[in-house]
């Protein structure tokens, strides 16, 4: 009996590229996609992905790397030699070559622009020199505009022979004053109606544009307010330089979205993927963590200090890891109402005591649940009702500095500029293990003959 | 000297309210945006706010409840007489419509209902029928559709009719069979071109179609697939029934990432804004930390099995929580990069056996750097070596257990259909502070001759 082999798509991509198959290989990618395809890649070897990329045509390749992370498509960028990587480069959106360019070292990124044309290179590197989240790093410098003097004859000319490619992104054409500061914008349908003889300056509309430095955060309520599917962006002299996307904006969100979550979670310093290599992988994430641990032993050292309490009342040991992962957990709720009230703009970063109001009153009805709760487990374990009384005190007003501080401390980071996705969690678990701590075990000092005698 | 107050945007908003004056109002509201007024009316009396809705026309208020998180709507909506409510809910888009009325309860919605046109309270009991993110529940029943045997004349008439509202999505016109079977779509410049007495049959493409139950990562592939800016959906009988645009699908991966940071850090059972009831904020964040709390207090519970090995080497009571805290931290890294390449795609829920297989290599890497670290530290403290030997070993295996957890984790709860952001988190500190108390205390007591004489 025969037995059918199913290939998986990476060890079909394999075949297709050792074979030279350029035809097969690209109805292949295409055919399952580019997330497919993405992962099918990543189980290849470093050679075995440059073959691939180089057998597809510069153009499907560029299609491919486009839709990828950033990050990994710098990674895999970086193993081509620079005149492949410049030509695959060649055929993406300018935002996207900014993009990738902006993750290579700028050491690669200097030798691939080198291959590249120099009037593309030179955009390039003004592309990538603004900030990724900002109106200059999302914008695309593929726009379609004239001059003032230039009839709507002349322009319906040129938009027939640019052909179809940019009509999924919607069509504006916008007019240029001689130095070319933007002066408006012309409708498709009154330039089909206009006299096609007569300069687009008569049929122009005064249009809205942003300055590059326009934050995401703006951008998104730029594009709330209005139903465009894009703005154009002008530098300070009122020039046009580009045009931004509804639909990138919307994309650069979901990342900045997923992003918040990751960092969060302690994965700083660059996305991770598992095949990626090991040392890089486990550098990243031990970078961060050793800096967590030894936070973790500053505040883990308000219990050396009561050494003698705790040798007295060896049940606290118990409870001193509970306080500190309740209060962590409390006080990460707090952070990430806060993460959202500053994503939708419903609170702004000076309103802390506002803010502060209304964590402190969900932190008195938790702690006093909570702290009632633990109280009542610790009564029944000891039979004592002391030791009860200190461990829930003890997370009860712990629970209100939990959320305290993890209500403010996003709003305090925003102020200063930095990200609150990063640094809250590390702020946030240091200063509440540390109160919780010393809260449990100067309380326990306290009562130390109710606790031995109960 | 007279003194200038400048009112806040709230007090503005309640001032027009109160003078009913609607076309004040109206343009107050669009001049500071949809965010900044969703800020401020979070800050009125629910009389209030009730006044400022009720103050717009149902067109005006529409356009702003279509742009807030769909809870909030609902929120504010409930609030409303149902006669107020159907009126404003009749100016929203369908599938927004259908949002808000999927919050309400079903009594609020059954009433608002109601009293809105029967047929579009059909449509929008349909719509709410399906999981919000699918096709279904991303779709928009407005689209243009005609049957095959109309004629290019008379759809371009009927365009006409339509005016530009819909411009600004991108148009597609569908073909439908008799029995409403999608038959294809007319591209607009072929029905320009066409002899305007033919039916559109004549110059009606095939078109792609998606199914209602597709997945919000389903839709992604598609239109990572596809330069579309909509797709049409159709019931099992192949019937046209709604059209997903891109923007939709891109908006709803944005919200969906912001809602796995949120769950992962313990807002579950609803978004929270800190001007919702105390009481609704505190019972749901309370009702996540209880169950957290007696998952924390079975793993505490180990200790209390060593209260002798702990009494005659108290200095390991400062180890514990500084264990747990950072098998938690370790763990959470790779639950986050299991999360990345989920949504991803490029690791499939029942390749649990590679990805456990990738982050076992990073855990011993990070467990050697990070047991060295806590060892060096335990001997420099207490002068004993067997101490640092202890501790530097528990937390390198428990940084092993908690990388091999929190990267396969989050792949089970996907195959078994649970939400991994939610429950990857409390699973993974229970078993990691379980397995870290009993690794240091269980050590600790094979080597306790050493630990005490040294």
């Amino acid at each position: 009996m025969e037995q059918e082999i199913e290939l998986k798509s990476w060890e079909v991509l394999k075949a297709l590229a050792a074979d030279d198959d350029a035809d097969q290989l690209r109805a292949y990618v295409k055919d399952i996609g580019v997330n497919e395809t993405f992962s099918a890649i990543l189980r290849l070897s470093r050679d075995e992905r440059e073959k691939v990329l180089t057998t597809l045509s510069a153009e499907d390749a560029a299609d491919f790397i486009e839709e990828i992370p950033d990050q990994h498509a710098a990674e895999m960028i970086q193993k081509l030699s620079a005149e492949d990587a410049a030509s695959i480069l060649s055929e993406m959106e300018s935002q996207d070559q900014a993009d990738v360019i902006g993750a290579l070292s700028s050491k690669q990124a200097d030798a691939v622009l080198a291959e590249m044309n120099p009037d593309t290179a030179a955009n390039v590197q003004r592309l990538s020199s603004y900030a990724p989240e900002s109106a200059g790093g999302l914008m695309m410098s593929e726009y379609i505009a004239y001059s003032e003097d230039t009839t709507s004859g002349e322009v319906i000319a040129g938009l027939g022979e640019r052909g179809e490619q940019e009509s999924t992104l919607g069509m504006y054409v916008y007019v240029t004053s001689e130095t070319g500061k933007l002066s408006g914008v012309v409708e498709l349908h009154s330039l089909v109606l206009s006299r096609h003889t007569a300069p687009i300056a008569f049929i122009s509309k005064p249009c809205l544009s942003i300055p590059e430095d326009t934050s995401l955060t703006d951008l998104e309520a730029f594009f709330d307010r209005h139903a465009f599917l894009a703005v154009p962006v002008v530098d300070r002299r009122e020039r046009l330089v580009g045009v931004v996307h509804r639909q990138h904006v919307d994309e650069a969100l979901a990342d900045s979205a997923a992003a918040t979550y990751r960092k969060s979670q302690g994965i700083i310093g660059g996305d991770e993927i598992r095949s990626q290599p090991l040392l890089l992988r486990s550098g990243r994430r031990v970078s961060w963590l050793s800096l967590n641990i030894i936070l973790n032993i500053i505040s883990a050292s308000v219990i050396a200090l009561y050494q003698d309490t705790l040798s007295a009342v060896i049940a606290l040991a118990v409870f001193l890891p509970i306080v500190s992962d309740m209060s962590g957990c409390s006080g990460n709720q707090a952070v990430a109402v806060s993460m959202r009230e500053l994503a939708l703009g419903i609170v702004k970063p000076y309103e802390i005591m506002r803010v502060w109001l209304q964590e402190v009153s969900v932190g008195c009805i938790n702690g006093l649940v909570l702290g009632s709760l633990l109280a009542g487990v610790a009564m029944l374990w000891q039979g004592n009702p002391y030791l009860g009384l200190v461990v829930g005190v003890a997370l009860a007003l712990n629970t209100v500095i939990a959320v305290s501080i993890g209500g403010t401390v996003p709003l305090f980071l925003k102020r200063m500029g930095k990200d609150p996705a990063v640094a809250s969690g590390p702020i946030l678990t240091t200063v509440t293990d540390m109160c919780g701590f010393f809260l449990i075990l100067s309380l326990a000092t306290l009562m130390l003959p109710n606790l031995i005698t109960g």
